[in-house]
Order: C-alpha cells, then sequence, then structure tokens
C-alpha cells in the first residue's frame, strides 16, 4: 500500500489496523563511473515497496536526497546539510504523529544517513513530547538499512569477496540493474577503485576516491544478482517490520 | 534524462551543453475522499519527466513532500514548515549551484507550495552570493505550474466549467488516473463539496472543508482526460523551459 | 486607534469589542532616482491608519523593513531574509494571541513581501496550535495590499497607462507626495525604465535595472493624485477589513 | 536626514561623506495605566530624528518591536524572542554594511534592549567577517540609550527624586506627552507602584508588578519636562554620536 | 555537591529539599602572554565549588566555552556564537525544569557572557511557558559575576589601581595562581596594555590590544592575592546564592 | 598540554609544531543508582589528559553536557538538542580552524553523542568550506570512544561477562572510581537491570529501564578495575591519535 496511491480515507481506515508506517530514505549522490546517482533511492524504494506488500504495510514517499555532503565534490550530487535533514524528519514525524502514526520504519539505502537520522529521531522523540501530542510518547522510529541485512551481505561476500567495496558496490549496482536493466552503463571501468581512506569533507574525498567508487568493483554486478539482492531485503526486511510493529 | 538514472560523469557532460535541470515538486496530502495522496507529486513528477524528454533537459528527483500544513487534519497528510522548506531548497540550490547548474524550472503540482518556494528563491539568490560561489549572481529559479498552464485552464473550463473548483479538482484527478488506472477509486462522492472559505489553520481547514475537496467534482474525472492535460502540460512546459533557458 | 498611542488597559476593553488588529507593513527599499526609499512603508503606514480611524480599529505599528533581497544592490535598501521575517510573524502573532487577538489583517505595501507573508501565516498557524493557545484555532491572517485594491489599479490605468510600470511607480510615488511634500525630489529622468525583466537575484536585479525604476514613470505623479489613490485605498481597504471581521 | 524620505541616489552621495547611519530602536510594550504602549519607540524615533538633523546623520527607520518579553503578559505588548532580533540586527547590518556603511549608532528606547543587541553586534561582526564583504573588519556597532544620558539622568532626579522609577518613568512619559500632547491619558494613579521585583517571566512580572509600572510615578510627567528631556537628550546624543564617528 | 559526582537517586531525594542549582560560567579565550587561556571558566568553576560547599547546593558542571568571539583572533580561544550560547542554555534549563529546578544561578567568570546569558534568561522563560511544563513560571536565573563582588572590587582596588585593567586582571590572574600555582608562567611583560578602546570584531580586538591584555598589568598578580579573592568571591556569592533562593 | 592552562603564545608555538588538538566530550546524565552523573564527562576528561601527556596534545575543554535526551526522565541529567550540539561543534571548528588547527580529536564517553558528532562533522566541513577559511579543505575529524578500545573491551569481558551491559557499566564505574574513590557509591544493587529494550524517548526509556542501568551490575566495579581500564584506553587512544596526526 502506497501512500501516494491511497486516500486520507483509506488511511484513517489504515489506522485502525495498524500505527505502522514504512519511510524509504535514499541519497542523490555519485556512484562511480557507472552507477546511477539515484542508486540509494531507488534500491530504499523498491524494497520498501516489496516489504509494504509482503506485510500489508503503508509505504510513505521516499526522501530521495539525504546526507550526502561528501559527494558533493562530484556534479550531480545533491545534500541536504544534517540540520535540514533533522528539521525534515521532525516535521515527517510530527505531520504523521499527529494522525495516529507511532512506528516509524525508516528503509534506508544510504549509509551516509544513518547517523543523522539517529539524531532525528532522539530530537524528534523530545520535541512530539513538547508539544504535548497525545502519542508522542509511544512513538518509535527505526532505521533498516537493505545493505547491512544479514542475507544480503552474505550473497555479496560471496559473489564478490573485497570487491564488493563500500560504495558503489556491485550489490546495489546490480539492484539499479534488476529494477532498471535500460540504465545499465556499458563502461569499462579502467582502473581500480582507491579504498581505505577515511571520509572527511568534499573537496578532499574527490581527491582521495578520484572516480567515486570506494573499493569496490561495480561491473560484477548482474541484474540477477539484483533479483537476488532485492529479494533477500524483502524478505528479511518484512520479518524485521513484523518485529518492530508487534513489540511493545 | 532522469538525474537518478545518469552517472556523474554523464553529469559532467551534459552540463557542457547546459546549465539547466527540472526539479518537479508536488505535496503529500489529502485529496479528498477519491483523490489520491500523492496527486500533486505524481502529476508533477509524470510532467516534468515528459518536459524532460520532449527538451533533452536532465530531470531532478522529486520533491514529494511540500508545504501543506493547513492539510494535516486528514490523515496521510505529510507537511513541512515553510522554513524547512526555504532550507531544502537552499541545500539543493547550494549542491547544484557548485556543480555549475545555474538554470533551475521547478515544475510544481501544488499551490500552497509557491509561496513558500518564492520565499526560498530569494532566501537561496542571497545565500548563494554569501557563499561566494563563481556563479552565484547568474543563479536563476522559475517555479512553472502545470496546472496554472493556459491551456489546461481552458480545457478544465470546457470541461468541467466551474466544478473543476481549486482543491481535488477533476483536471488533476484526471491526470493521476491516466497514470495510475489500477488506483481509480470507485466511490461515490454523496455531497457537493465545500466552496469559498478562505484558507487559514489544519484544524479550521477541516471544520469548512469536511470531505477535504474545495469546491470540485472530481467524479467528472476519466483517464482519457488525464491523458489530454498530461500532453497539453508537457507541451506548454516544454517550451516555457527553453524560453527560460534561452533568456539571458 | 494607534496602538502606539493606548495603554494597556485601553487595549483589554478593547479586545472585549474586538479581536481584530490592522500591522502595516512596507519595505525599505530604492524606489528609482526619484522615488523614496520608504515609500512602502509610508504608503503602508498612512493607509493602515487611515482604515483604522475609518473601522475603529487598533492599528499596530509598522513592520517597515521587509523582504527587499533583490533591491540590495541599491545603496539604502535594507531587508530580513525570507526565514528571518517568518520568525518576526511568528513573534508577533504568538505575542498578540495569547493577548486575545485572532483577526490579523497585513495592509502591505510591498510586493515582494506577499510570498513571504503567506509562508509565514501558515507556519504560524501550526506553531500557534502546537504551544496550545487557547484560541489557536481560530487565527486568521490575511495581507491587503493597497496597491492591488480595484480602485486603485482603475485609477492608476486612467492617469498612467502603461507608464505606471511595476515599481517605483507614479500611483506610489503620488501618495507619498500628498504625504510628505516637502520631500518631493525635482529630478529629471532621462532616460525610460527598463522593463520586463524577471526579477532574480540583487547584482542580476541591478544590471538589469540600472536605475531600479522597473518600466514605471515617476514624473507622472502629483501630491492630488496621491491624495486620491489614499482615500481610494482607504475606502476600499475599509470595506475589506470589515468583511474580514465578520467573517466566521 | 531620514532614510525613509531620500533616494537611493542622495544615499549614494551621502556614503561618500560618511559611513555612518542612526538606528533607532524601541520597543511595543505596557507603560503603566497611563504610559503609551509606543513610548519606547515613539522616544527613540524622535530623539533620533533630532541627533540626525543635528548631525546632518541619516537616520534609518525605527525598530519599533524589541526584546519585550517580559511585558507579554499585558495585552498590547509585542516582542520579538532575543534570538529573532539578533537575527534581525544581523540582517540590517549585512544590507548596511555591503552598502558601505560601517559605523552603527544604535539609539535606544529600552532598557530591555540592550542584552541582546549587544549580542547581535557580536554574532553580526564574526558573521559579516564570514561573509568576506570587504568592510567586514571596520563595522562598528554602538547602543546609545537616551535615558541613561548624563544630563536626562541630573533632571530626572532633580525633578522626581525616586519617584522616577524604572519602568513607565514620568521621563519617558513626559518625552510622550511633549511629543503626542492629544494622547495624554488623563486617569488617576489610585495606588502607588510595585517596586523592587528581579523581572523573570512574563507571568511572574504580571504578579509582581499588577498594574505595569516598576517603581514609578508617571502623574508627575508634564509635556514642558518632555521638551527638556527630548533637548538634553538630543543634545547629549548628538556630542556622543560625531565622537563615535570621528573615532577610529 | 558536584552533581558529577551524585546519583539521580541523590538528586531525587535534593530536589525534595532545594530546587536551587549553581550552574559555572567560563569561556576558552586568550588572556594576554601570561594569563591561562582557561582563566574565566578555572575561576568560575572553583569559586561555585566553593558556593556549593558553604550552601549545601548543587553545582552543575562548568559551560566553559562561552561568547568570546571578539578574541578568536588569537589562537586558542573558541567561541560559541550568541546565537548557539541562547540554545545551548534553553536546553540546559530545559532539561533541569522538568526534573524540578527553578532557580538557576549562574556563576560567571566573563564578562562577555553577561548580554547574551540575559537574552538566554528572556528567551528561556518564554520557551518553557510555551512547552506547559508545570513550574515554568517559576523558573528564575540569575548571573552572578565573581569578578564584580564588591568585596573583590575593593582588594582589587587596593591592590593594583588602575593597572587591574579590564582583561588578563591581576585578580582573575592571582585567582588561577592559587589554584594552579604549578601553571604560573615566568614571562617578562615587556610593554604596558594598550587600553581605552571599545570592543568591535576579531580582527579589530586585535589590532587595538596586540598582546590581548585590556589594561592590565597581571604581573602584579601573586597567588597569596588569589586565595583572598577566592575567598571573598566564595563568601559573597554564598551569601547572594542563599538569598536569591529564599527570594519568592 | 591542557589548552586551559596555556597562554595564547604558547598555544601560537604549538601550532608551528602541530595542528592537532583533543577535544574529551562526555555527558551529564544519570548512570544508575550508584554511578555518577558526570561518568561520561569525568572518563572522557581523564582519558584525554592521559593521552595529550603521552602525545604532546594539546587537549581542549571537556564538553560536558553532550545528546542525553533519552535519559532526561531521571533528575540530574542534562541534554543538548542535536541541532544544538551540532551548532556547538561548528562553532568549536570555526574557531579553531582559523587559528589553524586542522586534525581535531574527540574523546568521547557516551554512545549517545556519536550520531549527532558525525553529522556535526559533515555539517562542518562544509560549513568551513562555505566561509572560504584557507584550511577548510583539510579539516579532519575523528570520534574516538574510549570504551569501544579492543583492549577495554576484551578486560570488561573478562571481568565481567555479560554483566558488562551497554550503560552504567562496571568498567565506566571503574573508571570513576579509581578517579573520585571518595565519590564511590556503597548502596545495595537489589534487582537486576532491565535490558534488552530499545532506546526511544525519555518517557519510555524510564519505564522500560526503571532504576537506569541497562542490562549492566556496576557492583562488580572497583578502582583497581578502573586504573586498568584508564591505562589501556590511554595506551591505545594515544597511538589512535599517533595514527590520526600523521596521516595525510
Amino acid at each position: 500500500m502506497l501512500l501516494h496511491l491511497c486516500t486520507w480515507t483509506e488511511v484513517e481506515a489504515y489506522l485502525k489496523q495498524s500505527s505502522g508506517i514504512i519511510l524509504p530514505i535514499g541519497s542523490t549522490e555519485q556512484h562511480g563511473p557507472t552507477g546511477l546517482i539515484g542508486t540509494d533511492a531507488i534500491c530504499a524504494e523498491a524494497i520498501a515497496k516489496g516489504v509494504g506488500e509482503a506485510t500489508n504495510a503503508l509505504v510513505g514517499p521516499t526522501i530521495n536526497v539525504g546526507m550526502a555532503l561528501h559527494h558533493t565534490g562530484f556534479p550531480g550530487t545533491i545534500s541536504l546539510q544534517p540540520s535540514t535533514l533533522i528539521q525534515l524528519v521532525r516535521d515527517y514525524l510530527s505531520s504523521l504523529t499527529r494522525a495516529g502514526f507511532t512506528k516509524f520504519f525508516f528503509i534506508n539505502g544510504h549509509g551516509g544517513n544513518i547517523a543523522t537520522l539517529k539524531a532525528a529521531f532522539a530530537e524528534s522523540y523530545a520535541h512530539l513530547t513538547d508539544l504535548n501530542i497525545p502519542n508522542a510518547e509511544h512513538v518509535q522510529c527505526r532505521v533498516a538499512n537493505w545493505f547491512t541485512c544479514a542475507s544480503v551481505y552474505k550473497l555479496a561476500k560471496e559473489l564478490y569477496g573485497n570487491q564488493e567495496g563500500s560504495h558503489a558496490t556491485p550489490s546495489e549496482i546490480a539492484v539499479t540493474q534488476y529494477l532498471y536493466p535500460e540504465s545499465i552503463k556499458d563502461i569499462p571501468l579502467l582502473t581500480s577503485a582507491a579504498s581505505g581512506h577515511t571520509i572527511y569533507g568534499a573537496v578532499d574525498f574527490r581527491r582521495r576516491y578520484p572516480d567515486g567508487r570506494m573499493g569496490s568493483n561495480p561491473s560484477l554486478a548482474t541484474p540477477e544478482h539484483g533479483r537476488q539482492f532485492y529479494e533477500l531485503s524483502v524478505k528479511e526486511l518484512s520479518s524485521c517490520y513484523l518485529e518492530f510493529l508487534s513489540a511493545d
């Protein structure tokens, strides 16, 4: 059930059954010479839809621009500042909590969002309580990264070993190939990816990772791998969501 | 060309040809008992894609949650505060201007976004200049509402007369029916819509507009109408974008 | 009744009769080589006083610096950022709503304020509700531009045709001549005003509109015209205020 | 020279002679049962005009709402939050410094503004430097309170002894009587004013100072006293401004 | 009683006896060629502990970075912006007021903090009331500067006359010598300190006060003087705290 | 070398040798019925001093209030909002980067700070670049948690097994016992600690963890254990700091 394809009366009915909602969050950032700029948003959105179908959960609109300041040295990247993203999450939760939602399950496609999301959750819990919203005390947020699912991780290791890397990884590229086969970029990767550098600011990042990849070899990706990663994530995150929902 | 389906090297190449980008912006808000909550984002996104194809322009990710505070009395609505949306736009423009973009064409699906977008543009022009970004002086933003296109307006008048109303209109519902025929809601509208009230806060809005519609009769909408509205908008906004791009 | 010339006990008494207040808002910005920098504030303040007298309404202090970022390329202009103006309006409404006011009628002298004011109203409605102020749900704000009154527009067309232009217009200059005859600038305008350019940032604005006028010929203004514009505005906005006040 | 009655070309010419500007700042707050709500803004504005005339200085628009949160328990009071006032001052200085002003002389009518103004000056110096504005290093702000002029203080002591008090004082009421004789309130003050309590929040303030006065007996004020206070302030602050201007 | 050395159950018990807490606030800023960068925090912390012991009051953690923007031209200085410090104080008071504290006694070691603290108190009183915290109306804050104690001032005059100066004073240096004798800097001060200049921005400050001292001769300081200043401050501020606590 | 015990000329000299600084950050929050409220700040500060001595590094003032919103249901806890902490870190880095520091090593005593610190680093890198500070591109921040040192973790497992828990742990209590033996609380812990619950808001946290401990048995702590943890942390973090410093 996609929130965008529901009416408000359907949401009203849904809230009598459940107070949970899935919010996909990705990023709009460079993913190396062959990876799609929308990779993180595309994966999060597709997997969230899959989880929503598997669990009869409502799936909200995708937050498709996240915290990617370190990638802004590459054209096409768009980033919120962390303090803007915190404010955005506060506003989302404020709208939805007043309506009766209390369980917020963020399906996340970008490692760089995690810290800011956690900060945003903490700030929001306090803020909602300040506003004296009836349900504020019962609000619960969770960030669930599809790429850290145990089953995903295991398959990535099997398929790619340490060529999985940590950005523009074959696993995420594979998911986008499965979803958008017509957008597979057939470009040879002439050099191996830089790796092992800590992430600091945008200028520094581009200096260290000149083509944008971090230790990955995305040319190993195939649409068929993507299908497997997609299905594993949907399965694992569906369980995870149901557990989250049923926990007190 | 969807930014989300490009690589950063493709964006780099694009920037040698053009400094323009189309940014769809919608809203996530109630649209009456039969209208989709995602109506404004769905329309803006689809029309922006159409314009991008027609003009070879890059189309950024959809801002699918906008300024809809007055609709938050209805479940499912999500709104940013105006000051959050201003900050978000500032962040988008800051990322993209540094990369070389200077012409920002926002294709908008929601009247409630216009005022805040204009405020955001003014704040961003000054902010970008403060940051001493080389291109800051040449940055230009425009908000283009598909629903105020002359051709759209004319057709809506012909088809619906004053049953077009001003929210949850048959024209916008028609576009969503054209795009998502499987999500057409077959629910009779038993009463006529309230109309003529000024918009103030969320509680007041729901009191005055109990089912969410504002003077509209969305049951007049058909997918075929939607196709016509879609095509008229794409055509008119394509001209509008090209003019914007070529103006100094 | 000017708030500044009342005591708090008089305001307390007034609130038993009325919960309405008029708030003049202008700008401090260049108005071409012959127009006063305070034009927008001067007009708004004088007309608001007139409306206050005609309707027995309380008139608050003039917000004499508004949103004029695009004029800051000309010396003497002062502007708030939109986000500052939103915060200012929130603070005004927070003080006054707690005291019992609920109907806020902003008499505006500057087109550039409108978008930010509308954003500020939306943000304030939500904010006041968040604070659990008893009257929050009934707060209503309206922006009433004297220069868009039908009677004003008609007279300007009659007197000036398309030499009215859109900034540093003869009509607004005339009102300041009527109010401050000793400050009439007797300077010949050697060139015709630039016109037809979209407004972007401050540097760009000054490049396109080198003397600050936008399509206007302020040398057509006379103090006697100013008197007529003043009287028409007061009359039309007085009706408008009374309607606003009596509407539920 | 009032900025509001100048053109931008006159300001341009002025800046060749002087980089100084006088900014009146007052407050909109209760002043006891007989004092005008606009007292602080009225006094600051009139005295600033007088100083401007005596020194050929440009006088900006009056900041007529300041920091008066502790008075918001009385109807008619309007206050900015300190953080809003800081932002407002930052915006003023940002506009004016870019134009070439560097010496900002705030003539202040309200004790409650002083702390926030000082904080705003410190924040602005750093902010302007951050923006790399050429003159940023030479920006100087001063707050000059008319009511703490030595000559004013001496006369108030002579005329009123300890009935001067500290809010709704006969000296400030006298200045408003001199300026607005038609607004003198002829109401007997039946009780003596409370005094000696520290200022905390708004509810607490009203509990301690039930009629709003703080230790003052404003019934001693006369318009003739007001004339004397006005003239003394103008004289003393004119010297003060000229010294400020000539100091390196 | 140091809050940092208590358990939460001890604080719970304490709150049954008292709702007062002492909060030391200093600064991290240059104090001339021989003064410690931590001078203001060191003095405030030590004196606060002394007052806490003398009065059985709880002493919170030291705010050791304050408002020192004008000193940031000297390496080692760290400053908050005033608006950040306001936010920090709001957060402290919000946490502590919810727990039951209402009397906040800030023992301050830095003149530059005073204005911002006062602004922060005003903003916090209003903010706490907005949040509907039960005790909000009874919250009281006071800033008590050890260096303006009458007894301290008298001794400084006796010992140093006008060589006390106003920054990097022998009195504050003496207190740090008493507390950290091992950190006494044995460096000759070859020139006399600059004095008499107004404080503006950081670059300007360093130009006027090239070694950081303001009119002071810290070489007069001795650890024994420091002991006396320490004891006088503790005694005087203890009385002051007890008065504050017992006042309604 | 403690920054607080240096002069600015010593810092100037230090900057010729090193651009690194250690910043201890803790929290002021409940640590169960026997743990000190200052535990996290005490540990971070002491270990940072040890690392500073071992590596000749400058150690800045301790940030002793961090992000502890979830503990604010227990009296004595003080927390910043994440957005305030981000602003605070931005201000610290802005002051220090202008002075020449580029390597910021945060020694952290509180798990709840990590997410916000990471968000703050990202925001600061971008902000410093916006300000055009010469060294901005080379700024590097790292958060180093003493409690996640491999050697610390190993010893904790050996000594306490799974009674280490995750809050009010015997290891951190032990460090405070070693540092403040006079503040050891001799209170029997009658019940075992709750464990296994996710952290959400403050009210929820207290409901789930009624005495504040999370799965820990702090009664196993001894001062001698504390000495060992202290020494292991200092050793491991000293290596870590030197590596950080020497990395390009």
